[in-house]
């Protein structure tokens, strides 16, 4: 068998983009798929600023979409999807749907997958936080929006809040609503926008509460002391068990945990710490590609904890939260690593005669 | 200037391994260093099984090492250590020094630098753990040894002990001793060895005092749930201020603040879950190679979050915990992905007329 040299790449979030500048890098060339119209994934579409320094995720992303943009080794294919495959590794039939329905079929030695998570829905599995009956109960990626405009508003009235509460782990550690894992980076996100919140409305009083402020590494310091010490954000261990409306307020009921007693607080918004599922991209992929999922619902990879991308189909690999919670850290680690293993195997099957 | 093809790693664990295997699958040849007598790094030293599965670290990894020690690309040279280098990225001459106090110079084109992370040392600075004085006041990696003869002990008389406490965070979040950002593995460390405690003593009672569980992603319900809900691990949340002496037994005093109240416990035998501080080989390695350090000490990257291992210093990447606290998932994406970059620097430079 001739061993496609083309690596194909799916998704162009910052775990994508970095497989595909890594592998063209190394000569190869690459073929890089994007559902959306535009490269950047989920951090582009959605979030204002990244974590940990806050800052704007359109200037500090840009290098990395122009690089593979501008690459003469990668051709980017923007509003498509890969709705089939036949073959192997070394040499897979791809089949690309374009916005148009039109289709085409291509071939590739081996694959990244880098299609990424989605935000829980409040609204899907739990009521009780109201998300869709009040309109100052958001989530971290509606408040991410208003950050972008520079104008952090309560919906109903397009006041600023003077109170405002984040409820952590929404979607995630519950076994009631099947998401066990902790979804990472949600933590994180909310002290970076509690942050940003306190920039906007120096006034405002701003709530976290939360389980365990898993705030790993640097993170520590760099944003949870940050908050707390520069800002005065107030981090609040405590359940929310319910959001009612009083008045033209929010009555956020619980219980204070470091307390032990209960707890109930007004606020003018509650924004909810929405945790990461599959995407519907990596959902396709896994039936695609025949990608076994692992017991949350992600995409499998084998040799854990000593290989991160590695899938148990040959000539598949993955990069980014398509394989679980991801920071961006992450993602773009593995984005590099699932290149190297990739563009690896290929050499080595070229290398080796059949 | 002729770019030297070959890439210096230097460090052999989980990270160095990776990069060091990676690259010469690009068909890049490979120089790997490392001070010890063995590969296998720090996990390989000092920890008899690994998170999240609890497999032997010398089953899962035997595979890491012997990919490298019998790759042909790969030259590895053991008890050695770099003390000196000249040159630029392209072409750096290095100095080796082996055990034997003989020197080398070997020219290479660029290097990864994985020379990882040491415990912080309880006694070094705090005293209020009586980690000098007790003898049945040890650290995580005590615990491993034991764990790795099969046999958990007090140490003060051999017996097995009927209470087991576990204090996390010494050496980390603690602006005190100057190590302001969370150590990011000890929690996973801890619920893996007290479920490994659980089952060499069913009947004893495993306590562990935390201020937040940080079982991020899958660990989760991989680690934590399952420490509780199986193994009937107990979790307090709570802040151990000071370990005494009481008849032979250790008398834990702090608060509980999940209960709010004063706390006052008596323990057979106390496990400190010590943090990670940079290792004298990272120390020494930002020293020859003139990377800057970061705030916390670690070896500093630039374009952070969405590059873990190019630092400021031209063809020289850095991969696991030299950078700051790394889970091995971490290490592993971060070995990957410096080859990746330090191949593709190589490559480029290669096309490239100077």
């Amino acid at each position: 068998m001739a061993v496609a040299e083309r690596l194909l790449v799916i998704g162009g979030g910052p775990a994508g983009l970095e497989a595909a500048r890594g592998a063209a890098d190394l000569n190869r060339p690459v073929l890089l798929v994007e559902a959306r119209d535009t490269l950047g994934g989920t951090p582009w579409e959605s979030y204002a600023t990244l974590t940990p320094h806050l800052k704007p995720t359109k200037e500090i992303m840009a290098g990395m979409l122009t690089a593979v943009e501008d690459h003469p080794l990668v051709d980017v294919r923007l509003s498509t999807r890969v709705v089939a495959r036949e073959g192997e590794a070394g040499r897979f039939l791809v089949t690309l749907e374009a916005a148009d329905g039109s289709r085409q079929v291509e071939e590739v030695g081996a694959v990244v997958v880098a299609t990424g998570f989605q935000h829980f829905d409040p609204g899907r599995e739990t009521q009780m936080y109201g998300y869709y009956e009040y309109d100052d109960v958001i989530t971290l990626v509606d408040a991410e929006r208003m950050m972008q405009a520079g104008k952090v508003v309560r919906p109903s009235n397009g006041e600023p809040p003077a109170r405002v509460a984040f409820i952590q782990c929404v979607g995630s550690r519950d076994r009631h609503i099947g998401n066990k894992y902790c979804s990472k980076v949600c933590c994180g996100i909310a002290s970076k926008q509690s942050i940003e919140i306190k920039h906007l409305l120096p006034d405002a009083k701003v709530f976290i509460f939360y389980i365990d402020m898993r705030m790993y590494g640097f993170w520590e310091d760099q944003l949870y002391w940050r908050a707390q010490e520069e800002h005065k954000v107030n981090y609040i261990r405590g359940i929310v068990t319910e959001v009612i409306k009083k008045g033209d307020q929010l009555l956020l009921k619980g219980e204070d945990t470091t307390m032990g007693r209960p707890m109930e607080v007004l606020m003018d918004l509650v924004i909810l710490s929405v945790g990461m599922e599959p995407s519907a991209g990596t959902l396709e992929m896994a039936r695609v590609f025949e990608i076994p999922r692992e017991e949350h619902g992600f995409l499998a990879t084998v040799g854990e904890p000593l290989d991160t991308v590695t899938t148990p189909v040959a000539g598949v690999f993955v990069a980014g939260a398509a394989a679980g919670p991801k920071d961006l850290e992450d993602s773009v680690s593995m984005g590099g690593a699932a290149a190297m293993k990739a563009v690896g195997l290929l050499s080595r099957m070229s290398r080796t005669p059949a």
